[in-house]
């Protein structure tokens, strides 16, 4: 079913979902929020956008060609519909390919950062939902694993650039050994907790291509506060009024 | 100047430091609360042990023999001196040799744990204070590497065998390619921070050695509130009258 969201309420924005699909999560929200985006950049490629959350989010923070890749049709067509509504289209260019191509749309390192909320879980992985098969593609890695990921934008990223990413910290030392395989240098960690005192379900994680080392620990972030209502700091980040898809 | 001071006042134990080497710290402290010590453990070996207070306090935990290795002479005969004061003979015995030598007191893959609370500084890196030569050493990788004590960690540790160390989180990326390269897998982390929304700087992780993949990213742990008195966990864990040299 399609559906009508508002994507940041204070802000006016709409998004297309379908919720027989797959509905933006907060994660995107938080990835949007996370990477680190300088006056600089010019060139941002969001990998496996979806309905395009990410370069739709991040249209608040540079004036950077955003540049999305979606390998399902269905979902890439949600987010080229919600562009065109909210009248980004000047901004924001869509792909409806595999990543794994995406040398064919970008020189190799000619890209100053590139974003990704990627399917969480591997193949063979159980997902907490019974998915139909185009949920199946967005959250398990049937079309593209972690390391096509990460080599893919290790292709795309000038020297510096970076490289963002949301996933699940249990995944933690594979993303740390596939960014180094690709001379990505983690940078700076956050991990995002449901609630105070639990462990970490969300990690945030960005690298710079070919960086030095040295690694920042971010402040954890919680979700909800104890009557199951979003903490202060995740209010002030996404508006007071901000409805999220759960 | 040597002084007595007490180790954790609600248990009656004391602990010699000099003042002019290195006095123990609050990491130690943290590591022995973290390391997951279960009730068929044997053997546990801490390397770097210093005034052996992981040792020490680990008595508390387990009923494994306890071994605990220092390099520096003036370091580990305060340890020795500890241990008897304390009359932990019997469980704890120490070594005054290099961790590279470990293979000459423990056969492979025969300890079910080793700890560790190694020199945090590489080779060149400024640490934070003058140091005088035991200190440095103390303090930096002079006698030992990281790769050393995780190599040789390897080397002791049973197959499932825990390894535990604490650290400076911007370390961490080096540290988990030396666990992996090491085959020693991470599977728990937690991050210390001195006060509420600051950034990490004390690392917590365990590993397990031929452990599967898989990590948990524990609460973090938040050490001073904002009257810089100890938090209340940091006061449980320790007993509320505590006083650790900072």
């Amino acid at each position: 079913m399609r559906v009508r969201n508002s994507l940041l309420d204070f802000k006016n924005k709409i998004i297309y979902q379908d919720t027989d699909y797959f509905s933006m999560s907060l994660d995107s929200l938080l990835l949007a929020n996370f990477v680190t985006v300088n006056l600089r950049d010019k060139v941002i490629v969001d990998f496996c956008t979806g309905n395009a959350p990410i370069p739709m989010l991040l249209t608040y923070k540079t004036h950077a060609k955003l540049y999305g890749i979606e390998y399902q049709k269905e979902i890439y067509e949600l987010g080229i519909d919600s562009i065109k509504e909210n009248e980004m289209s000047e901004q924001i260019t869509l792909y409806n390919d595999d990543v794994k191509n995406s040398l064919q749309y970008f020189k190799r390192e000619s890209v100053d950062v590139v974003t990704v909320n990627p399917p969480y879980f591997k193949l063979g992985e159980k997902s907490f939902v019974n998915d139909n098969e185009i949920k199946k593609i967005a959250r398990h890695e049937v079309h593209i694993s972690l390391e096509d990921i990460i080599y893919n934008a290790s292709l795309l990223l000038k020297k510096g650039g970076t490289f963002a990413m949301v996933h699940r910290p249990d995944r933690l030392i594979e993303i740390i050994m596939l960014m180094k395989k690709y001379h990505i240098e983690p940078k700076r960690m956050r991990f995002v907790i449901p609630k105070m005192g639990e462990n970490a379900n969300i990690l945030l994680i960005e690298g710079k291509m070919n960086g030095s080392s040295g690694l920042k620990i971010l402040p954890e972030l919680v979700v909800y506060d104890s009557d199951n209502n979003y903490t202060k700091e995740i209010k002030e980040m996404f508006g007071s009024d901000t409805h999220v898809a759960k």
